[in-house]
């Protein structure tokens, strides 16, 4: 049983990756929910719609990041915590590495900040595992208007030096605690990427 | 030119003496605004219907208070501080004394952690004036109770005891700045408060 989140830019393959993994881990019958922020509860779905709308681009930095982490505290204490006090595996789609890669990273939000609100938040739920997929922001940006085109949400319109930002940002973590993070590069295909992190997993004796 | 904030459990007669002092400020043509929180921006209108809504009742209280601070953010940016700067007094029903007495002093949320959201979110924005409509519990939960039966919403519906802790934690605000804040017996007819609150803006020259 662990907690395994998935981080990255919009476009990176996280969600290509985690799909593959979950379908792995049914194949090997072990229990596991899969998830994701922001939205991973139904109150958390309403907070994403407020997120992601269109015509909220006037919404406050600050607000922004207190929303994401109203919808992460939701997720903790009605979807998270419960599922691993019954030894059930959970696998996210975004923790609080993206709040504060978006947040400090994009938009300049003062990190103490931040770090004081993800240590009241998530202090008693942290990640067994951080997987970062990694790839140039070029590369990120082109495959996001080649498959979304208008369809790009209101995070996924910033710039490409919002972008980059992020990525670095990223980086950064993974850096500050190796041990957690598994950085892997997104430009590689993904059943290779698959191959990877399930080696990792196995090493780390993390599921078993 | 100020900021005034009118605060009180509900059922205190504080929007009905908001309501009179505001005719009186529009009678005297001073420049003014009237606000409340939540949902005193378009983006604060969605927040607030997820915080008052009857079916979110299982709302975490962390996430709860996270809500209401981004409303808050959203508002100080987008509506409070832009009046203030064009000198127009700003009227509001509510604003953080608000939080840290409802999640302080009724649900057990951290004081600490309420006073670094506080601290982080409204520093830039302190009012010149809070008005406290002060009530015994029984007479605001009487009052509700007639004047709204079955339409109370999901705050109004909370306990006695959880009221009355409320009340208690206001009037422990209101100890701690007695020269920021003015304790008003809801007990009293509206005309007369209207006029200790007049006569007390008038000694104190707010508005001047």
């Amino acid at each position: 049983m662990a907690f395994l989140v998935f981080e990255g830019i919009d476009g990176s393959g996280k969600s290509t990756l985690l799909n593959l993994l979950c379908g792995k881990l049914k194949e090997q019958k072990l229990p596991f929910v899969q998830t994701k922020e922001p939205g991973g509860t139904k109150i958390g779905q309403k907070i994403r719609k407020l997120l992601l709308e269109k015509d909220n681009t006037h919404l406050s930095p600050l607000a922004e990041t207190l929303l994401y982490y109203a919808d992460r505290r939701q997720h903790i204490e009605e979807f998270i915590k419960p599922h691993l006090k019954k030894n059930i595996t959970v696998v996210s789609d975004r923790y609080w590495a993206s709040t504060s890669a978006y947040q400090c990273g994009g938009r300049d939000i003062s990190e103490s900040f931040v770090e004081s609100l993800k240590n009241q938040i998530c202090k008693d739920c942290e990640p067994d595992l951080w997987i970062l997929l990694d790839l140039p922001t070029e590369t990120t940006l082109k495959r996001l208007f080649v498959s979304k085109k208008d369809n790009r949400d209101r995070m996924e319109m910033e710039t490409s030096s919002f972008h980059q930002k992020v990525r670095d940002y990223y980086l950064q973590l993974a850096k500050k605690d190796p041990n957690k993070w598994l950085v892997l590069s997104g430009e590689k295909s993904p059943p290779l990427l698959l191959k990877e992190l399930m080696s990792h997993l196995n090493s780390k004796e993390i599921l078993l």
